[in-house]
């Protein structure tokens, strides 16, 4: 045994409550190391031979160097010691939070290792105010992203000046605009419902400068032309009748140039009443060489609000409960949410579920963010590890399957289960290029990504016409006027997606059951992984190369599957295996009749 | 290199902010596998070659199975974008959230690991407000902890019925009282400064019906055998006048079976108005045979209390308010502190900050207590690692000195530095034999246990009435009256004291100064550890054998060192060198000239 690589830590994504009643308990070994881990565990207060149990643990992740244990426990008082019984071969080991010791070695203090609770690992009370518990509905949710600008004209009499023509070859430059508006997406969102889509998440819609609103100027008012504040209340009254919900972008890490408090700093300086609105790091404001005052990256025209401030904090807070509770929006995702103050999103979360505690609460964070989802801050993330590795092994075809399998697997581990059940799960957006761009127009390589975003965990975005099948490069040209032309759109792959949603929206399994892979092999660009619930059982097979595969998959229980497209062919499980041929860059879903 | 053993995790005790501008960042290794570390870094937003920074990182602590790297970093913008470099011979590696490269290396997408932040560790943006900044006093003070019933009678006109004599052979039980009170501790201030205490430590008096107060009845209130409230606030005073702060016992996870809302809910049941303060499991309440609702432990007088439910918190959170901002006091010590949600401790630390940001906020937590220490919640937690591998190794002489070393340093990686400097290091209390007596009687051992414990880093807590050479077993027999028969006193231990505190307090070094072991090997029962700050250079010598021993102590910048008892003798470090001989069970300390 590795001892090196074992690794257990209380009160983390090690060791957290999934529920009000279940704890998950993990454990990291080297990988391939061991036979068997056992959770030992019991109540601290009565922690005797009597009441001791032991619960064996299930290897469910694997990365390049390590294997990665779980079991799922109820404590029946909440409290909660314990170690773990490590077996490899003749060798069995106990690991507890002072460390290892040998099968019936007694400590140095005479007391053998399970006598007492005093050296165990400990849960101490698993209570219910600290249990992350995203909203239930997020699980069950089909994202649709909408950057307003773009997506539909509504209402002519708000266009901005110089306004471009709407057609399937327009081209968006930084600065132009198309008059998409609020309007436009009321008039479309039988559209979504046709599609399947369950909420839109909208880019600012706030009253700004530029096209893409991310330069606030007011948080508490619609941007002119999109419409108004009556208008965005219409489109949430009418997407809940037709059970779509809202989620807005809350750009709170800094203003927009012309914030009007930020103006006054800029004509005042340190005299302004709003100085302390923003970090000045000197009397007068200088915007160059590089800005006197804290800013997102370098760029001077978007000035760091401080949201250490009372003001501030009570200007933002406001701006956060108005949206949920007068205008009835369902959500915020937070843009650039990891350099704003824990205190704030502490405050921020308590504003927004008093206002409706199923309010979903998504950061925009790039890289791990265990600290942002203990219950306390956000209920997800955007979850950028797992698109990029859907992008970098299905579209760009850089990493191979057993890559791809370390990386997912890592992702699992990395944050308590309900985060990832609510993860943001999106394959492009406005910043990136567009998925059909990004698998070099290979629309088979498009689906395969598709599949996997739609049948893996987490909840699933779609940018606004990846469905019709529109392309883009980098922004601004992935920010093109949504393609109503009926015949410029690629009805077949609106099908494509309808179906695979209205699949993901017909079982449990693919939302949060369980997931395991099946086949995923060194330099091989063909994964296999299977996903149960308590009624059903599916196999999805990905093939991204080029020529057909046959693969024999192993290790599964006793079933006959037959695929979701077609219910005629039968594949049953023969000792085990099951045998499995699949088209070069096609996909293969199979349910267990 | 070992890379299964490699361990880093970004916001967590492996990267902090130490204060409002300065990072610490870890790294773990397998021990002695590595010759050099370095700390690649850059701000995020230009993270190119003309920006990026190489730090080399101090190995600071070693355990059984690792080493551990630190270094001190002071971000400009204050965001952080990092990565590591490892060399282990002629192998060199980089080790970022991605994971392992090798030196010039590409990754699969083309990008060399150094050319983008994007697969960098990160502290996204050091904010203020989320430092966690304990009181600059705690780790100045020494702390002295007193058990009200038992340190002094000051007022016999408040003696409960049946009260015993105070007298040197005394005999506690489990129901007795002496007699002590609020009166008796103002009387015995001038005491206190003569040995040099600067916090007195009290458990609770608070109204309630047993001797050790745990069991309170009225939190807002003072014991009537002990004083009223305005007793209290007069010993607040006068102890402020003295130098002497002040922290109380907060017992918020449960309260007495005589507290009112208890009572009437023992009477009514679910009825009760007081249903929800509690924890019922069905209607009517049972007591036995297990209670059927939650309690500490399994203890049916101890009913734990409901921390979620608005009324118990503002009640609570009241009493947090009323002994800070009415009375006066410094500090509290919060019991049985793990089991109580998170929540319910942030909203606490929120309004004793308030009411004082210079309180002191003290965990009772017995196991690792990382998740309290994030700045949201407390200040610092009773240090029991450090007490017991103190007692282990002095008292108790159960481990060698590379196990203790090995424990100790864990401790130190295992929290941010700021909280270990103000961790609270107690030696015994009144649920634990005391000192001298866990000693065996060898006062020579005890004597030894407390230099450790006064030179190391955290404040020190002596138990009333060690200084004087008190005995006694397990709880009732560690809470005898104090000794005021000077007959009786053990002078020279109380002398001992006095010196060890004065040298303590005389030089930062050993409060906040750098902690270097420079012997402690297996087998032994010899450790000399390096104590460092800007000023001062000292090194403590511990013989826990009962031999002379002469070390040859290694490692060493050149300078001369003489004892602080008694400054005659030189020690001149040669080539790095210096030969100590330190009698059995003695102690030498020497201080730099």
């Amino acid at each position: 045994m590795l001892l090196e690589a074992i690794l257990h830590q209380p009160k983390s994504h090690y060791a957290y409550a999934y529920d009000h009643e279940t704890l998950h308990i993990r454990l990291r070994t080297k990988r391939n190391d061991l036979d068997n881990v056992y959770l030992i565990h019991g109540d601290k207060y009565r922690f005797t031979q009597e009441f001791i149990e032991t619960t064996k643990m299930t290897k469910f992740a694997s990365d390049t160097l390590f294997d990665y244990y779980e079991a799922a426990v109820k404590p029946e008082f909440r409290r909660f010691a314990y170690a773990f019984r490590l077996e490899s071969g003749k060798e069995t080991l106990y690991y507890n939070e002072v460390g290892f010791q040998e099968e019936g070695a007694q400590s140095q203090s005479g007391i053998g290792m399970l006598e007492s609770p005093s050296g165990m690992f400990e849960f101490p009370f698993l209570n219910p105010a600290d249990v992350n518990k995203p909203p239930a509905w997020v699980k069950n949710a089909v994202f649709y992203q909408i950057f307003p600008e773009r997506f539909a004209n509504g209402d002519a009499s708000l266009n901005p000046e110089g306004v471009e023509d709407w057609t399937p070859d327009a081209v968006p430059t930084r600065d132009n605009f198309f008059g998409g508006d609020l309007q436009g997406v009321i008039d479309n969102l039988d559209y979504l419902v046709d599609l399947g889509i369950t909420c839109i998440y909208f880019t600012p819609f706030f009253e700004a400068k530029s096209n893409h609103k991310y330069d606030t100027i007011d948080y508490l008012k619609v941007d002119p032309q999109f419409g108004d504040n009556e208008t965005a209340k219409r489109l949430v009254n009418e997407a809940h009748k037709r059970g779509i919900k809202i989620m807005l972008d809350a750009v709170f890490n800094h203003s927009g140039f012309y914030f009007p408090p930020f103006q006054d700093v800029l004509k005042n300086g340190h005299r302004s009443r709003f100085a302390k609105w923003f970090y000045l790091r000197e009397n007068e404001v200088k915007t160059e060489p590089l800005p006197n005052y804290d800013t997102f990256g370098f760029v001077a025209s978007m000035p760091k609000l401080n949201t250490e401030n009372p003001e501030v904090k009570a200007y933002l807070l406001e701006v956060a409960r108005y949206w949920v509770e007068d205008i009835g929006v369902d959500g915020w995702r937070l843009d650039v949410a990891n350099e704003i103050d824990h205190q704030f999103w502490r405050e921020f979360r308590n504003v927004v579920k008093k206002a409706n505690p199923e309010a979903y609460i998504l950061g925009e964070i790039w890289h791990n963010s265990m600290a942002w989802l203990e219950g306390d801050q956000f209920d997800a993330v955007m979850n950028y590890p797992v698109t990029n590795s859907i992008l970098e092994f299905f579209a760009k075809k850089t990493i191979d399957a057993e890559n791809f399998m370390g990386r997912l697997d890592a992702m699992q581990v990395a944050y308590p289960k309900q985060a990832n059940e609510v993860a943001f799960n999106l394959l492009d957006s406005h910043d990136t290029p567009r998925l059909l761009t990004i698998a070099d127009g290979d629309k088979d390589l498009m689906k395969l990504a598709a599949t996997f975003q739609l049948t893996y965990t987490g909840a699933p975005c779609i940018y606004y016409g990846d469905e019709v099948g529109m392309d883009g490069g980098n922004d601004p040209d992935c920010r093109k006027p949504m393609v109503w032309d009926e015949d410029r759109q690629d009805k077949e792959l609106f099908a494509f997606y309808k179906d695979l949603i209205g699949l993901r929206k017909g079982y449990r399994a693919f939302r949060d059951g369980s997931f395991r892979f099946l086949s995923a092999e060194k330099g091989e660009q063909f994964v296999a992984y299977e996903r149960t619930d308590d009624r059903n059982r599916f196999i999805v097979v990905l093939n991204g190369d080029d020529e057909e595969k046959t693969v024999k998959l192993s290790g599964l229980s006793k079933g006959t599957f037959r695929p979701v497209s077609d219910g005629n062919d039968a594949y049953p499980v023969k000792r085990g295996k099951l045998s499995v041929t699949v088209g070069g860059k096609k996909s293969l879903i199979l349910k267990e009749q």
